[in-house]
């Protein structure tokens, strides 16, 4: 049976809603997962004991509460909290995989400090030089992977090249697929277009049979590309952006009541929500960062992702 | 009377286009404006004259024609067009400028031919270290100014300082505010958040009346800002990525016909055709840049822009 490991206390609304979603997805998933939910040990004995009262189809067994006694505070070292806050539990839910008692770990906490953990605690995977956080878009034909999206804000030509050889071994793996197709987000599809260090990515990469060449990106949203390289700055104002764009979308719908709800079920495969959780590529293990502002449903896709990231 | 010189040969589409498209802005303005229409003089009296048979609320004394026999093409050192050139259709409408036969000029070709001819021909604005392309995204509240998209692929500190004072110049002088607001775009809104250029422009800019402080991406189609400031290679990629993501919703409500047709009046305000032209801010002019698969639409959108930023 896979062991996930939840960090209960990451995200802006509490351990309520990280549980509520971690229990949603055991109640969707059609594979058995046991969890340990690092946090606050009261609290979540509290949260386990509400949803046993309210209703059935959840079994206490499956969920073993992790205590976590550590609070990050803005006092904190950031770059030192793996080790100053070890019993913290953003740091124990990655630590609980080195300790052989998870098989993947995920947060909706600070993107850093997990970051900085799954590095140091967990380390680099083989002949890779930066790790990189990874996010599904979504495409009339496939999702796309969309990536570094936020754990290396300026990159050199070897780590987009690197991240192109990660981002294809992440889709191969995840869907048994060889036909890959990576592209670099560049400004033009012109060789002499774009700054230096993704130019020079792109000759690095001649040769690799995954890489189609450089894309614009007013092509990101159509499917050309099944992973799209680009940064960690870059990467997160896309993503973020693309959030902004969608809510501004729904903004204008929702003056309508009836043309929401008709669309609706339409737009939902453009929602945030539905694509969850990014996994950290390049590390000796399964982490996911699930977004800040998780709600319920977040929660149980970015742990839906989790289960199949480590099933294969 | 505002006169317009146009390049009759950029963009995607060609000369009947952008000519058609021109002709529709006369019709719309209730201010004449003059066109001198730049491209191949042959060309340009076959389009002028189809279009006279085709209709009233054609007046061609409005329209001259500026014959440009040269034609730039791949073999031309991409830097000298605007001196090896001087006689296309893209470096004449610029020159139109200089030589005091027109008060804007615009165009749907080469952002790289036709900044280079702008800084070359007519030069850099006083106290102006880069110019930048600057574009208007929507918002539910106001239209944003996004800068640079696309000018300039990497930048200094002091560069992105600068686009904050030009951005706020230009809307302050365009709908005659003294109030207008500008953010940095960045990963987050701490201080220590994100790379060095963009924390350094920020510590620029202390003092600054209308600097606002960082902005993530997922507040950029808010309006929390009036002017979000970039380099060019993320500005372009915010804008496309937009556009591309734009086209993804439209492909879907597409689908349906009559959500399409009942959706389309609100979705019309974030179609692109619409926020037609990016002005380069920074020089001595006014130069405009049209999208390279503009419509007839969008030239019609983007001629009326280049008159309302001359007119002020």
């Amino acid at each position: 049976m896979i062991r996930l490991a939840v960090d209960a206390e990451g995200g802006d609304f509490g351990a309520d809603v990280v549980v509520r979603g971690v229990v949603a997805a055991r109640q969707a998933s059609s594979v058995p997962f046991a969890t340990r939910l690092c946090g606050d040990g009261a609290r979540l004995e509290r949260v386990l004991g509400e949803l046993g009262r309210e209703g059935p189809g959840f079994d206490n067994s499956e969920f073993v509460i992790e205590h976590c006694p550590d609070v990050i505070t803005a006092d904190d070292r950031r770059t030192m909290v793996w080790k100053d806050k070890a019993a913290s539990s953003i740091v124990r839910c990655v630590a609980l995989q080195k300790e052989g008692q998870a098989d993947a770990s995920m947060s909706a906490g600070d993107t850093g400090i997990l970051i900085g953990s799954a590095l140091f605690i967990l380390g680099r995977a083989e002949g890779v030089s930066r790790p990189a956080l990874a996010a599904f878009i979504p495409t009339p034909v496939k999702p796309v992977l969309v990536m570094d999206v936020g754990a290396n804000v300026s990159c050199r030509a070897e780590h987009l090249a690197g991240f192109v050889e990660l981002g294809c071994a992440y889709i191969s793996r995840l869907f048994g697929r060889s036909d890959v197709r990576a592209g670099l987000l560049n400004v033009g599809t012109e060789p002499a277009k774009g700054p230096d260090e993704v130019r020079e990515a792109a000759r690095l990469l001649e040769g690799n049979k995954n890489y189609i060449g450089f894309i614009e990106g007013n092509k990101v949203f159509s499917g050309e590309a099944d992973v799209v390289v680009c940064d960690g700055f870059v990467g997160n104002v896309l993503l973020k952006t693309s959030e902004s764009f969608y809510s501004l979308i729904t903004g204008f719908l929702a003056d309508s009541r009836e043309m929401f709800e008709i669309l609706s079920e339409k737009m939902d495969a453009l929602n945030p929500e539905n694509y969850g959780a990014a996994p950290l590529l390049g590390i000796n293990g399964t982490v996911l960062k699930a977004h800040g502002g998780s709600s319920v449903r977040s929660i149980k896709n970015a742990a839906l992702t989790a289960l199949k990231a480590v099933g294969k």
